[in-house]
């Protein structure tokens, strides 16, 4: 037995654990050897492949990134992708493929799965926590880490300027890293993509938080967006999932406070250092596991599904299930985290 | 509406924010009053009582350790100690109270439920991760967390010398801190209390490790325990549950692998660094959502009730079953780990 | 003896250790009184004032920020600012006044004792370690601790895209943090305000970096410009010091880059929380340090003199001598870190 | 020109980036060669090299540990150990040596140079900052911020049992990291082995402590020593430097101020955490520049001598004199610490 592993899409923190749990567990309890397809499924498409054993593997547990490299190749929007994978599959003598990937990646290998017949399983895997069918995916909980850590610092440059500090962070359409981050950061408001803020309401939490003498922490996911009548969303575009996005909120919302409040805003961006590093031992214990039990699906022939994590258990679920749609917040768990506003 | 919270067992990370988490939504929801008992079962037996509003819960949330203190006070051991409770919360007019702790603290709270008919919440909190009915407890990832990055460093001084490093870390009875920090620490043993060790497998995984010329890492839990004939279990105590707790079993550990390998062996016990300090994000979201559910618990009478976490919900589930037996590491997830041991 | 303390200027981990270390040793050593002024120069002027004793500054050491608050208020361009901070003195029979802060803050306090006899103690701060006659300035170290960290993320997430990842970093006027955590944290290319940088270098340093298979990482600091002719300096701006400065010089290099050397770039502007949060052990060190030694030099009516660091020693140097120029990074010292650029 | 690189003696954060700072700068500017000797100085003795090119010391600087291994053999025990290293150098052609180590290892390299005229340059490292003719050796920052951050933990579960915490920390002989961290982890107690300590006056320190109603952290360095008449030092050993040792130093102490004081009390040895894992970016960048400047040593031809940091330069001393005597804390600066004992 031979199988393919491949990484796709952004950057995330345990793609290397993954990795390595697939190829020990795979090398040494059920003797499959391993390629390894460089830079996601332009690998597959291109033939760039490497061996892929124990020696390739030592190591990398704790380094954030891939050891296989990541693009975001789309072999349906090439001329002749998929008879360049089979040929690849071919060449190499592949007889399964393990996908590590977001929705992009597995939804590739759920069509190759369904459509073609190859043989695939897939691993969920994005920083953003947006895939339908696992209570979380890995990388999400590194960083939410880092965005907390960032929200404790922040905490202590707002308060000695008694500034409003509003602070950017990932997650795409989804609010997952908003919502925890600032939640476990003690935010004084959370903006999230699932439900357009009133600007009023910001400004108003932002106005009682000082009249309090405390300086308001305002987390707002790069995704939200106001609501209609707020503003002229003259940066705004629509995504192929017909979300509206708005270019730079954390900038436009810090200048909108200051500037119907009166008070003093600075915007911080964490950008990428939310993605890369090591991952947090959370992160390297599911990612570990998800690896472990993606070639135990191999071995059992199945082909189709994709690892999840349902409360601690690791369990199947179809590919095209997963990919089908984003899982997003919760409407009740959001006003959850409302008490803490204002 | 008054309620009464207290602390009990050992420090714990996360529980400045569950006092927090019930304190806000209490308040400012539901109009409650607070009052805390100090150091636990303590202050409920003697009155050492003081008012918890939301002053008092300010910036508490990435603070470890708990302002309401802690102590092993068990008002059943006493003379008198069902009655002086009922007296103190009789004079405080505290109408139910929210106890956070452990399989002692929330013991008591089902008692006094069940046989005294007390309004008790239960909130489970353990770094060791072993109370039943909750798929996590707060403060164990925080605990997880810190393991494993004494792991990363110690993974380094092994390799510079071509030593073994036994590290020990808590759990008590339960392998759960072992078997999490051990796997994302990438250590090449992991012996939990839940399966004896063979001393004899153990230097074999040592040795294999270093004819692949790399130092191994031995993380064992304090409550590991070897198999009979090992060695005379001269230290070694029974205790109310029946286990046989070895005392300093890392250090003990070391010296019988550098008589049996010939290879130098050193022992980190990293004890107490384990339990203090400032929650990771993990926690901080889980004990605040605990606090949040707990305070719903005491709106809706749900008394005799414990906080849950199944898969992202937070549920209840009844205080006596959540406390009658501890939840252990089951050997199907032990044999999981098993690859990458040796 | 009475003694006011007061904390200017911008955010700087370190600010409460100062202040603790202060009171801990006038109290305890001298029996002195101390009294805290709010917001830097504004509650010298305003009569703002707080009593400040040994509870005050219990528990403050590892903690962010100021309790005494900040502002970059000056009273010499107030109308009447100095005869309103002598009224506040004399009203709080105030005897010496220690002032912690940067340029700015300290300019005022030599002034204020060279022109109108007022026993001011300066201690110096900022995190752009930009001040002469100290080695460093508490607050620089942890700065460049974050730097170093996001960096060392960054690293993974540009190998495993091959992109170029441009991190901008503050300091002002001055290359230090960028140099600092440029050279600890592997970055090819460092730009420094102290040197004009030339975009063809950058962009070979890139591509050179790209050639030996690997993904750069351009570190910038805030205050860096481009030589003459690079670009119409449309968006700069001259300061006081009559440097030029580009605002958002991140943003813009990573465009150029992308587009001279077809290779994706992406920026981080690191921002806020380079200046909160809790300081490192080398920076709460240095600061209580400067504390201690603040107060000894009241003690000596070492007035018009500020604390600084030499070698391992704390010293006492003129005021005027300190802010009257900016230290910036000597040429010899980027040279020597240009072996590792490209 | 071939130089020979080696690093002996205990683990130590920063070796990896002192060997690529020399690497990268001997062989970019300068043309060299480097030859790397396995394990200190048994691969010099025993002609165990390795080829040490620039690929050689890629993506090193921020892992701990070293490349080339680490030893204690010291050749001047050897029957023939000098002309080992002789026949190594000229079978290697190597003509100087870069070693990097501590007072042992410095040692020989002294001897090497003055009596048998092998061109040798020191490197000085050790986490315990001992070394005379240097501000700081690299490592030791790392080994103080991880104390450090332990500390803050240890406080929290001090305050929740209000109990004594006795931390013992690395350092040998000397007091640096217990000084540094405990002043840094605003410690109530700081015991090192340059002043020999009274447990009635440690005692009174705790117990004045919880009269505050603060719970006491008793920072211990691992060579500190009672005085005379507290103890019969029946445990302890005498060492080379003719110090007292007393093995065990913070277990002890915690059960005699248990004893005396009538306060649980608990011990966390923090062990080879100290010693491990990624440098702090201040050795970071030590570790570095001590490099850099090691290989301009030695195209200079400056040898028997040290690298050494003085303020923020890096100076020449003559080895003999940098190994001549241990660096220990100055009562002075030991005394400055006081204020915040009890």
């Amino acid at each position: 037995m031979k199988v393919g592993v491949l990484t796709g899409g952004g950057d995330c923190p345990g793609l290397n654990a993954v990795i390595r749990g697939v190829v020990r567990k795979g090398v040494q309890e059920y003797g499959y050897e391993f390629t390894g397809f460089k830079d996601g499924w332009r690998g597959a498409v291109e033939g760039d492949a490497v061996p892929l054993g124990i020696p390739a593997v030592r190591g990398i547990l704790p380094r954030g990134g891939t050891i296989l490299g990541s693009s975001r190749t789309n072999p349906f929007t090439l001329d002749d992708g998929v008879r360049q994978i089979r040929d690849t599959l071919a060449k190499h003598e592949v007889d399964a493929l393990i996908a590590i990937g977001g929705e992009d990646t597995l939804g590739v290998a759920a069509r190759l799965h369904a459509e073609y017949g190859i043989p695939c399983v897939g691993v969920p895997k994005t920083i953003d926590n947006d895939l339908s069918a696992t209570d979380y995916t890995f990388g999400f909980d590194t960083a939410v880490g880092i965005a907390t850590e960032a929200i404790d610092r922040l905490h202590t440059t707002a308060e000695s300027h008694m500034r409003v500090l509003v602070v950017e962070v990932m997650g795409r359409h989804a609010g997952w890293i908003a919502l925890h981050s600032g939640l476990a950061g003690g935010a004084n408001a959370i903006l999230i993509p699932e439900q357009r803020f009133d600007l009023d309401q910001v400004c108003a939490w932002v106005t009682s938080r000082f009249k309090a003498s405390y300086a308001p922490i305002v987390v707002v996911a790069e995704g939200a967006v106001p609501k209609d009548g707020d503003m002229v969303l003259k940066d705004a575009t629509t995504d192929s999932f017909g979300h509206v996005r708005l270019s730079g909120v954390g900038e436009w919302l810090a200048k909108e406070i200051e500037a119907r409040t009166g008070k003093e805003a600075r915007t911080t961006v964490l950008g990428h250092v939310q993605r890369g590093g090591t991952p947090s031992a959370f992160d390297r214990w599911l990612a570990t596991r998800f690896g472990l039990h993606a070639v135990d699906a191999v071995r059992d022939g199945a082909f189709g599904t994709m690892v999840a994590l349902r409360g601690t258990d690791i369990v199947r679920v179809p590919l095209a299930e997963a990919t089908a749609r984003l899982k997003t917040v919760d409407p009740a768990l959001y006003r959850e985290a409302g008490v803490f506003f204002g």
